[in-house]
């Protein structure tokens, strides 16, 4: 029994796999510097121990693991490890595999391989990395399967990525309604294996229309002459294939689910939803969710080359430019007034950076709130009014603050009157913004993560200079 | 059976919770202002078959929804439907607020109810919530425990919050090494309920130290003759209460864990960390990190007072304004040459934005990879050397475009050439400290996404302006 400390466990399995990698490449260089066939034939015996060795590491490794210790190596070092893995655990490191890596190895691949890997997947994994492959790949592999599994690998690629029909597994345990205790449990024994997660069956009626469902500790406990329609539990919540994924994920989260049914329009069993799957999925949105914020891509290798990674980043600057371009526009405005009083120039970027900070902690409550359901049509309302009352509170209280200081560094109270106004206003001016840019794009059906600090940035920015700047314009020159 | 839907008829319940508090408000008013003895009679007969129906509602729906109700529900009608609460429910939504809800609803209980709620919950659940409460009352309902309840609560306490021992609960099933599978049946049959999330039972032996695990599957499977210690599987990934809650978080994720044990130094059973109770750590972890990026603290309460929620932001906007101070002192310096060149004033901005812009795309990724353990000592020169690439692709490109425009604007070729010299550095710069600041908060202990945006911001517009002021004194005055 391995008890505990998987963390350190990785840790060890990864050094030793980098260490592994090391003398590989200090031997490649050897070989490479001295010609003599000798030292050769040496080194390549070495080198095929070396590799022998991480081939015996890497079998032994949990998929899980073998897939986080690929993401982590550079690319020459991946290969290396990617060359060595057997079929079925390369087709599970394809699987685990951020979309990214995936790519970089199906890249790097020969197609019999892929060919050969992709075999080993269930029809509905094949359908979830199919993305990822060439089509002619995915329609060789495709061929290979019997009219089951292609049925099931059509019906998974039918449904969009981010639906219910896309992450389920048509992998369930039924019973019927009319068996008893002792019929089910019979037929659970025909069977070699029951699919992870299995804690409860679910019970369908001659039609395969879901009835119910019946935990394996009920089928446990009760008497086996005990009729299933009896025992079951009718409370099921069950999903439709078209149901969106992150819906579904909230239900596994609010209720506690280990696995959940999933039928068609007429309740008849399709296959099921696992928490496994949930919270990948959960997982993949909170980072993907971080990324976008700062306008990456949702999947970005670390380790692609600098050349992709930096126009992965260019849609997001050039918005960036023209945003900033705009704000400089408004401070061009103003120009003269500038040239009369140059303490405008020094103190302006503070209006603008104190309305896009607190601007940015509006939007960030109002993104948690929409996220997690907890903003509603009905107070909406009184969260923005809040909002408002805020800002004004702040906006006195840092206004004067700021102001007094713009005092004491310049000995003019005009400017600090001046001063103290602009970032009142610019506060106010954030708080409606920030609350109205995130409800907005919701409303939209758009994802209020993307884009919300942009818009907000560039309002705070452009408003701010030009509220201090007018406002010094017209009363301090 | 209630297929399907859950999204659906939590709407439905809100919906109708909230027009049962409204009429009620309406009620109320009428009341309030008809003094009539006849009409108020009538009103108060209607109140009160209004307050019967939304007990009748809140006593159907699972504490879940009851929980997700009673917080998007502005303070007053938090506290019309918290007082309608039985309390066994009432526990379960202290359970499962969000500590600043609960936090309001505490102090609008008076002290025998909320002792009355309280002696429902278990005695691990006690001690979740305990923080939150009076420590009076908490010992009050403490001397209602028995010995062993007792010694379950001190001992969750004395675990700190983000460590296994406070996440895992003392319920779970085990079964002794010694026996055959009929008679480890035979004892499940003795119990009257299994916990839920029970797919797999704990092997131990006479002293109660784990010697592996075994599923219900098997247990059901297997001949009733069959040694409980020939059947059960004995790689089972345990943990220790003092382990970091988010490492054994990682390990369900990455196994596909349901529930595990925990286990002491000697490795004696001593409880079961379950996946629902993971799936409630991580979002909440990720919902805090989201709002600890804008600055705010974890957990604020949509409709806390907006005094309270003013000053929960002011650490936040004083670090803020100082830094902004700082950068507006760096401008200070170059007065003079900006009141011969305003246009200096003018674009100065956009170095600073585009600066701050590229850096926290650096920054989002080294969070997410340190966050998620791609970031090894080995790899990290490997990414350094990466992002300086791509900072000094995209300055050359972008540095180039900006400066032509400049040149548009102001028809000046050397205030082109400045302008696309300090965006190329400022990017480096930007690159630099991007990667530099989540390291070394990380290498420190410290959490990364707290205050990475803050330090990166602050140097990416000082150096900004330094850089693009500094250039122009030099070249251009």
């Amino acid at each position: 029994m391995s008890t505990s400390r998987s963390q350190e466990k990785l840790g060890e399995s990864l050094n030793l796999v980098t260490t592994l990698l090391e003398k590989q490449r200090i031997i490649e260089a050897l070989t490479h510097k001295q010609e003599s066939k000798n030292k050769e034939l040496i080194e390549s015996l070495v080198h095929r121990q070396n590799l022998a060795l991480l081939h015996k590491k890497i079998r032994d490794l949990h998929p899980a693991d073998l897939t986080h210790i690929i993401e982590v190596l550079p690319p020459a070092d991946r290969l290396v490890v990617w060359a060595e893995l057997e079929p079925h655990h390369g087709a599970q490191v394809l699987l685990e595999a951020s979309s990214s890596v995936r790519e970089s190895l199906v890249a790097a691949t020969e197609r019999p391989r892929l060919v050969a890997l992709l075999a080993q997947l269930d029809p509905d994994d094949l359908a979830y990395v199919s993305e990822s492959i060439e089509p002619e790949v995915v329609a060789e592999v495709y061929r290979s399967l019997d009219a089951r599994e292609q049925s099931v690998f059509r019906s998974t690629i039918a449904y969009p990525d981010d639906s219910v029909g896309h992450l389920m597994s048509p992998e369930c345990v039924s019973v019927r309604d009319a068996w008893d205790l002792g019929a089910a449990l019979e037929d659970l024994r025909r069977r070699a294996e029951l699919p992870p997660h299995t804690e409860t069956l679910f019970v369908v009626d001659a039609r395969n229309v879901l009835r119910g469902a019946l935990s394996l500790k009920d089928l446990l406990l009760r008497p086996p002459s005990a009729p299933v329609s009896a025992v079951m539990s009718t409370d099921v919540l069950s999903f439709t294939p078209r149901e969106r994924a992150s819906d579904a994920a909230r239900a596994f989260e609010r209720y506690d689910l280990i696995a959940a049914p999933v039928v068609d329009e007429r309740g008849k069993l399709l296959g099921r939803l696992t928490v496994d799957v949930v919270m990948d999925f959960l997982r993949r949105e909170a980072q993907s969710e971080a990324l976008r914020r700062a306008g990456l891509s949702g999947e970005e290798d670390y380790f692609a080359p600098p050349w992709t990674s930096a126009r992965n980043r260019w849609l997001w600057l050039s918005i960036n430019l023209l945003t900033a371009f705009v704000a400089s526009r408004v401070i061009g405005l103003f120009e003269g007034t500038i040239q009369e009083i140059v303490a405008l120039a020094t103190l302006m970027p503070i209006v603008a950076s104190i309305g896009g900070n607190t601007g940015n902690q509006t939007v960030a409550l109002l993104i948690r709130g929409l996220a997690l359901d907890r903003i509603t049509r009905a107070n909406t309302r009184h969260l923005v009014q809040k909002e408002l009352v805020v800002s004004l509170m702040n906006g006195a209280v840092w206004g004067t603050v700021v102001g007094l200081c713009a005092v004491a560094l310049y000995g003019s109270v005009p400017l600090g009157l001046v001063m103290a106004a602009a970032i009142l206003l610019n506060l106010v001016v954030a708080a409606m913004v920030g609350c109205a840019v995130p409800l907005v794009l919701h409303r939209l059906g758009r994802d209020p993560a993307q884009g919300a600090s942009v818009l907000l940035t560039f309002t705070t920015d452009s408003m701010g200079f030009f509220i201090f700047l007018g406002l010094a314009r017209a009363f301090l020159v």
